[in-house]
Formats: structure tokens, C-alpha cells, sequence
């Protein structure tokens, strides 16, 4: 066991920086083939040094989901920022303070947020109207017509807003299991911002792009028609849901929580585990017989972690308890190598919940990246 | 609207302090009348200024869930604290440093930690035996006589442990919708317990107190018979998950999430909202058609929050979307009291989990009140 597993006292999110580079390596070179703009999404790992990762990747462009996350990382040296959350209009005068500084793209949906950007912001600022491919979780709806048409115009009237072009989150996409399930989420998806691309362009908006952001279609598709830019985040990290849905294999999966073991129980098949929803989230998967399962167990291992022990999962979670349930044969694998007072790893269901919760990252070699600071409730 | 809700700018745990304050004099009270020690637990709300609310009603002796938890409040001034999470070993030293400066209670499951701790504690320390009555997290079963003598026993054979009594979390009694559900829930595990200390007591093992901690039995229940102490932790703030247990009324929750409006579609009689899994946390109600919610809806209001708005919840949640869906005459409602940029008001699921994402309360005065800070991922 490495040395530093030895100085892990609590739930430690583990992070395989090789695994990572690989995985941005690799997403930056399949956007340079499609020449595809690559503005991977920070919300996952929230990290000015894993921002570092991507900047060496040839990254010069980001996506964040907040107002707070796109002033850390301005604080970092990015100055071409998205944040794709439809804009918080109660966030206005935080939102210019970063138009004044940096290339800033913002999300709307509806117009009376372009009103309030037209009359409030001094800056200029790029503009994406969000689409609602089916989703159904923000966004104009592909198809209002419209109303995709009646923001367009608004955007055109306001001198210091530019429409830059459609973005949609495919978050139907997580619910393949299958790359011919995503793919076929992919091209529906990219059919109807098309759709919403010829009717805009039908009347005199034309050049405008198409901004898509899953992980999953990111990470399976090699050709990307229609697509001018890709926003993926997860997979910096990955995690079981990924490779529930095929979009990843496990050795691509490069965070682990390693967890304390608190007790053992051999009779009923149960690893009492310090690491719970505090740490890991209540994200779940369901499990063939309809039960959730919240992680994955691997064992910690001399340079990183086992591949994942088949017939083990946490079954349940609370507060800071985490319990993993295995048939036998797991049980007696996970009992003949596991003490109380040892660590168990655990992967998480979705790391970006993960991450968030832990807010360090602890790598293989020892060093400690933190994250952006959580913002203050008033300020 | 209180000129307090006009400086939220972001997803923000409001707190009316005077139902907190009202919930804690309510829990101290019955537990004076029923003369029970009152050993609330901490690990809900996290905050030394809250604490302060608890020793104005006499509380003296306090439950947390983690080492770093113990620390942070016995720097403000506790110095009798249980922390109720079987013991970490890993944490051995910072356990010491504690059981050197305060009276320390420690939860025991198995032999070895009982053997590591006898080891190295070089100050004195109150064991508890975690007994589990039947929820099967952690603890030693109530009917396993021989794990609980061979426990009992190699405590004793420690100079610096007491033996103080026996401990349960009734988990099982969140199951429960109703009054009776709850009274059979503590009876049977108050019974089982009871088991276990009078098996001990045959055994020399005299005057062990009981342990009990739950927050519905503790909120429904007027009379404590076979039982010492009193844990509860989620009353001082109570949430929809307790409402639906039948623990408290919508008047008793002390919490709501405000979270700005960014979108509202009446094409699906949505609202979307700036206030995701990041802030509420993933837990969820399963409703009567199967489908989740993750939340109960309030209208935010002059000194507090309206009653729920039936017909209206969280559908749905990610990072950081929350999306409310309501029927239709839900929905006219909302779309008359809403406007992009204005506030809504998310009841919780589970308080504790939203706490401790949000890390800060506004109270409806506009105090901040903070919390203990997240421990660094190695010491």
C-alpha cells in the first residue's frame, strides 16, 4: 500500500491524475479532428490545478454553471467563459463585473431576461438561446418557433449582446445504455437544433453555432455533423454511472473515494464503511433485483485501485454511514483483505456530486488540488 | 416581501429561528418532564450559534457524527460530547487530543476497536455498545448475547473505558406514517434493547443506561419508559420527510431553501429554478404515482414562508437546476406570484443533507450564521 493511503483519516476523494490527463487528452484531440471548438465543462471538477490540465491540453475556452465558479476561475487566468445556466438575474451586477473583463457567453430562455441584460449590462457579452431538445429541464423547446424567433430579435436589438448561437444539454443521453442509444440521442438531438438553426437563418440570423454538452455522446461519437462546439464535463473523472451507460470502461474512471472501514459483518454480509451521503451523495443506480445501489467497491492497491468487486456495492447510505452488501464469495474476498481500521475505495455513482461534496482532492502521488471556495450566502 | 429576501442573490437556507428556537425548548422540555438526559444531536445544523440556542434551554451534553465535528463544537465551549459514528481508528490521535480535554463518549461495535483504542487512549473515555435493533446500519445485533458479553468485557478489562451503556439509532421508525407506526417502532426497539442491558446485567454488567435517538419516536412520543437519553438531531429544524412521517406539522419546519426563478414555462407548467443537487442534495419522497419529488414548494412571505402549495413539487434536479412542476391550478397560481429574477421557496426533503451543502443559514432577521468549516481532505 502506498504511503499515501497511510495519511488518509477520513473520506478522501482519491484522484488518478494520469487517468484524468488521459481522458482530457484524448476528448481535445477528438474535438481538434472534427475542428470542433472544445470548452469543457469545470463544473466537475471545479479545480484552478485540473484547470491547468486542460489549459496544457490546448483548452483556451470553459464552461462553468455559476456566476461564483466563473469568477474563480477568472481569478485563474480563463478570459473566455461560458456559464451555462440560464442567467440568474438576481446575480446582474456580478454577471457585468465579469463582461467587463473576459470574453463572457451567456444562456437565456425567455425574454424578460434579455430585458433586464439590455438595460442592465455595460459590457459586451456572447449569447447562446438555450434549446429544449426534449429534455425538458431548461430551454425554449425546439420546436416554438416562435418564441425562439421573438428572443432572437430582442437579442439583435440590444447593441451589447451578440447571438453567438443554440446550446442544449442532451440529458436523455444518460439514459442510453448502449452507443447505438447514444448515438441516436445524438442525432436527434442535432437534428432539432438544426431545426431551430434553418429557422433562424431563415430569417437573416445566419452563422449561428450548435453548442452540445454530454459526456456520453462526447465520449462514444467520432463524427460530430452539425456541431460547432462540445461542452463535457464528466468525463474528466467519469464514474460508474458512465460506465453503466457505456460511455467509459472502468480503468477510464480516474476518482475513487477512499473510505475508513468501521466494522465488518460476516453475518449478514455487511462492510460498515465511514463515507456516506456527506461525502459520496445519494446518487443512485438501481440494480437488477430493484434495489439502489450508491458506489462501487474496489480495493486500494499500490498506485491506484483495483478493478471493481463484482457481487459488492453500498446498498445504503446515511449522513456518514455507508453500508456494502456482497454475496458470499465478494464478502469473503472483502473480509480476508479488509481490517477495521483499513480503507475500502468506492466509486462514486456521479463524480461531479461527489467532488463538490469533498472539495479536495487527494492524488496518487500525494499532493492535495483544492476547489473553488463555497460562496458566502449573502454578499 | 422583507427587505431580507431582496439580498439573495444565490440558492440560500433561510432559517426562522423563532421554530427553531420553539423546537428545541419543546424537545428540552419533554425530556426534563419525562427526566431523561437531553443529548441533542449536533450533526443537523452544525453551527456554534445555533448550539448557543441549545444551552439556553440547559442542554450541557451534545452528539455529533464525526471527530472533526467534536472539535469544531468543543471549541466553542462543549465539553461533554458523544460522537455517535462507531469509531474511526484512523483518527486515533485527534480522538485522544479530545478525550484529554472533555468527557468524551465513544461508540464501540467490535472487538478491534475496542483493542486499538485500549492501546492508545492515554486519557478516559465513556464507551457506548452500538446495539442494532433491527435497521441493520451499524452496531452489534440485539440478540447476538455473545458479541455483546465478549464486547462488555474486554471494556471492562481497560482501565481508561467505562462501560456507560448501550446505544440504537431506530431507523426503521423513518418508515413509518403514523403516530402508532412510531410508538411500535420505539417499543421494539426499546425492547430489544432492554434484551441486551438485562443479558449484561446477569452477566455484572450493572446500571447501563439506554440510548435512543430518533427524531420521530422523540417528537411523538410523551413518555420514555426503559430509556436514559435522548438523541434527536433533525427536530430543530424538522423537513418534509418528517412532515410525512406524522413527526411534526409544515408549522414546525424551521428551514426552506430559497432559490432564484430563472424560467417559467406555462407550455409544461414548469418553473426552473437556480437550486439543484448541489444545494438540496438528492434525497427524495417517492409520491403516489411512483414518480420522485425533492421538494415541497413555499412562497417566500413578509416574516417567513407560506403553508405548502399542493399540487406543486420538485420534479426533478441536477447539478444545479431544480424544476418545479405543478398542476394546473398550481401552476396559475405560481405563474400569478412569479417572475424571472424573484425567489421561490424549497421545503427539503431531509434538513440535515441541505445544511450541511449550503454551509450557512440567513435567518429571517438577515443574520448569517456559519458553520463548521469542511476539515482539509488530509491532516
Amino acid at each position: 500500500m502506498t504511503t499515501v493511503y497511510a495519511t488518509i483519516d477520513k473520506p478522501t476523494l482519491l484522484l488518478d491524475a494520469m487517468r484524468a490527463k488521459r481522458n482530457i487528452m484524448r476528448m481535445a484531440a477528438k474535438a481538434q479532428r472534427n475542428r470542433l471548438r472544445f470548452r469543457p465543462h469545470f463544473k466537475t471538477h471545479q479545480s484552478a490545478s485540473i484547470g491547468e490540465w486542460f489549459r496544457s491540453a490546448g483548452v483556451q475556452a470553459i464552461t462553468v454553471s455559476s456566476v461564483a465558479m466563473a469568477h474563480y476561475f477568472a481569478a485563474h487566468g480563463w478570459d473566455d467563459i461560458t456559464i451555462a445556466f440560464p442567467v440568474n438575474l438576481r446575480e446582474i451586477a456580478a454577471i457585468d463585473a465579469l463582461a467587463a473583463r473576459l470574453r463572457l457567453h451567456l444562456l437565456v430562455e425567455n425574454l424578460a431576461a434579455i430585458d433586464v441584460l439590455a438595460s442592465r449590462l455595460t459590457a459586451p457579452v456572447a449569447i447562446w438561446i438555450e434549446v429544449d431538445a426534449g429534455y425538458r429541464r431548461s430551454g425554449v423547446a425546439w420546436d416554438d418557433d416562435a418564441t425562439l424567433l421573438a428572443l432572437a430579435e430582442r437579442i439583435a436589438a440590444c447593441e451589447r449582446m451578440a447571438l453567438q448561437g443554440l446550446l442544449t444539454h442532451d440529458g436523455g443521453a444518460y439514459a442510453a445504455r448502449t452507443h447505438s442509444a447514444i448515438a441516436d440521442s445524438y442525432t436527434t438531438t442535432v437534428n432539432r437544433l438544426n431545426h431551430a438553426r434553418n429557422l433562424l437563418a431563415k430569417h437573416s440570423f445566419s452563422g449561428l453555432e450548435i453548442s452540445i454538452g454530454d459526456t456520453p455522446a462526447c465520449s462514444v461519437l467520432d463524427d460530430f455533423v452539425l456541431v460547432d462546439e462540445l461542452r463535457p464535463g464528466n468525463f474528466v473523472f467519469y464514474d460508474w454511472m458512465q460506465v453503466e451507460i457505456g460511455a467509459c470502461t472502468w480503468d477510464d474512471v480516474a476518482t475513487v473515494v477512499a473510505c475508513p472501514v468501521v466494522g465488518i459483518h460476516p453475518e449478514r454480509n455487511d462492510v460498515i464503511l465511514y463515507g456516506g451521503a456527506v461525502h459520496l451523495s445519494k446518487e443512485s443506480l438501481r440494480r437488477a433485483d430493484g434495489s439502489l445501489s450508491f458506489g462501487a467497491v474496489v480495493f486500494l492497491e499500490e498506485g491506484g485501485w483495483s478493478a471493481p468487486l463484482s457481487g459488492a456495492w453500498v446498498r445504503s447510505i446515511s449522513q456518514e454511514h455507508g453500508i456494502v452488501h456482497a454475496e458470499d464469495a465478494a464478502f469473503a474476498e472483502l473480509a480476508s483483505r479488509l481490517e477495521v481500521g483499513g480503507l475500502l475505495g468506492i466509486v462514486p455513482v456521479h463524480s461531479c456530486l461527489t467532488a463538490d461534496l469533498l472539495k479536495h482532492y487527494l492524488t496518487l502521488e500525494g499532493a492535495t488540488l483544492t476547489m473553488a471556495p463555497i460562496p458566502p450566502a449573502v454578499t
